[in-house]
């Protein structure tokens, strides 16, 4: 079946078109700088890497540009799209699996706007455009939060007042989803183990990053919360923070509520601690000698760490913990780090098979109790696997 | 050595008056709803349980009613005090031990007002009423931040801006300090072992919470943060909570940055999940069946049991847990959850030995790798002695 995954943001879209029987990519791109005069249109098709400057109005016209590719380029030609499928950020309570777009679930994706006005915006943007572009092609909501949605009440509660939760929303969602279930499945299968039997800690480090506890295929906790916000220490994110720092802020620096937003979303994190929030470029300051840039990097492997002990508390047992992301995937140091001196855990990294970049791979020693697997994430192909999914389902 | 140890509040001033040479205590007392017509000062004195009521304006008058009641109850004639020891909430980076109170110290203790604007101020009432009332007497204060000053920066530092670090001391400085160190001391002694070799994770479990990882007996990590918000659920605050939650109560349900100071400190934890912040009440309303309150226990034990998970990590081999605090020290049922399925860890509770009255005890069941006690925590005695020894250092 061929699917196109569309991850439409504030300013850009990407793409790419998936065969979900052999799991092939025809084409992938990104549209970018939306709204300006100087937008860009960048893809590879086969082994051709193309780029198209021209001004971009707006979503609409964005997906205009991409159908004409998708046509003019023979994509499409032959057997055209199955489905489209719209990687949506946050699904709220509402969306515990993938949904099928109509109105009504047009509308109940604005509904959850509140929750996550940042990305959800330009998600529903993307669905808009594609449904007046593309209307007569099925197309599928697949949210980041939806894998997280079998989190227990006192996993997923803050301790806050019951009716924020009730009447508000104020619960942990959880993000990363997409990531988190593909993985899980690829470890069950490098397991050799039914997913249902499989306990896991995967930890999803990009430029977001998350930890997730896996019980029988199943996530328990995470360590994103409301917002992608909560959690590990990421990028240009604070991660975990004592709640009473805004107040002070607040109060002795004069800081108004966005101006504090923007400081814990944007300048804080990697960046924060040493002004860099590329690992590679944080690793080549540390190698320099530079002391931020050393303690950013052990802040991030502790702050791992302590998930990692955390979650396994939570399991009870790990069959695997498994690193994937692009952090996740090529930071050997990093993986070595947060695995340090967890033998009372039944954890170890050997350092000849973590130096590899085969993925996947196992890095720990022969014999440990608890395997340590890198696992090159896909999004994209789990997205377009998940609408496929939803298509066959809604067919029967 | 006769000490009196002063823990002054807002409104209320706590005292006893120690022994460090056999521990015993002469007089304890609370004089409490201070600034009001119908205050009241209510002491124990051998056996005897007295209660005065009365006006009294300020901690001044307070403190002149404390010491006439000193020596109208005879507790210093003879032997007067050799020192007064004042329990001091946030000592900042300065204080990393206690501090023999001179007008330096005192001016460094209201330079800390910013970081604890509930508590400092009270505290330095109350050393500012006994120097007025009784300077002739060495007078000592001890840091409830001061146990976790050996915090490595990895574990101190928040993922933000250094400039907040390093302008602002914004950073973890950890509470329950003369708690978590009288009770990693009493669990050597019940271990045998050096307390420079013992690995220990400690609960205080009281109205407020924490949890400190001693390596070595000296603390590495601790829950509470720059302030005592942080951390696990307590009676009626809200822990480790996703920091843009403060973001959407203001955007959407347009409360403002005191109002959700409030909520968080004030109406959160137990109390705002069940509308109870005693722990009896929130047992005696789940046995009723009650929905919250079974829902409060279940995230109060499951959020202490991934802290356990955590500090293991951190610290890579445990020698005991150690549960103290109202709560911790009395809660069987607690106990018994937060170290549920954790046999992966090495932890459990005997159900028998948890049930038994008796403090100090070991609860595990013998052959366990990790031991886990129940012992009572003492502030005002580790205050004393904290106190007694700062003098005799000045002496040499």
């Amino acid at each position: 079946m061929k699917i196109l995954v569309l991850n439409a943001g504030s300013s850009s879209v990407k793409y790419s078109v998936v065969e979900t029987d052999d799991h092939s990519v025809s084409i992938s791109g990104l549209l970018e700088r939306i709204g300006s005069a100087d937008a860009r249109h960048a893809y590879r098709i086969g082994a051709d890497n193309r780029q198209i400057d021209a001004a971009i109005a707006d979503h609409g016209q964005a997906l205009g540009l991409l159908f004409e590719t998708l046509t003019a380029s023979g994509v499409v030609n032959g057997q055209p799209l199955a489905g489209i499928g719209h990687r949506v950020v946050h699904g709220g309570e509402k969306f515990r699996e993938p949904a099928l777009i109509d109105a009504e679930v047009t509308r109940q994706i604005a509904e959850t706007i509140p929750l996550a006005p940042l990305h959800n915006p330009a998600n529903l943007s993307g669905i808009e455009a594609a449904l007046r572009q593309m209307g007569e092609i099925p197309q599928v909501a697949v949210f980041d939060t939806a894998f997280h949605h079998t989190l227990p009440d006192y996993a997923f509660r803050y301790a806050l007042p019951g009716q924020l939760y009730s009447e508000h929303g104020v619960r942990r969602y959880g993000f990363h989803g997409t990531s988190h279930a593909y993985v899980a499945k690829q470890a069950a299968k490098l397991l050799g183990k039914p997913l249902a039997d499989t306990h896991l800690i995967t930890l999803h480090l990009g430029n977001g990053a998350s930890v997730a506890a896996i019980a029988g295929g199943v996530s328990v906790d995470t360590s994103m919360g409301m917002t992608p916000l909560e959690g590990l220490m990421m990028g240009s994110r604070c991660g975990d923070i004592d709640p009473a720092i805004a107040f002070y802020l607040a109060r002795t620096l004069g800081m108004d509520l966005n101006a504090i937003d923007q400081l814990y979303n944007k300048a804080s994190g990697c960046l924060g601690v040493c002004g860099e929030n590329d690992m590679r470029a944080i690793h080549a300051k540390a190698e320099q000698g530079d002391d931020s840039a050393k303690l950013a990097l052990a802040m991030y492997a502790y702050r791992i760490k302590k998930y990692i002990g955390a979650y396994f508390a939570v399991l009870g047992r790990v069959d695997a913990l498994v690193f994937t992301g692009g952090i996740g995937e090529n930071d050997a140091w990093l993986r070595q780090s947060c695995c340090a001196d967890l033998t009372g855990l039944g954890i170890a990294v050997d350092p000849k098979l973590n130096a590899a970049p085969v993925k996947p791979t196992a890095i720990h020693p022969a014999g440990t109790p608890v395997a340590v697997l890198v696992i090159a994430t896909n999004e994209e192909l789990e997205i377009a696997l998940q609408t496929a999914d939803c298509l066959a389902k809604r067919a029967t």
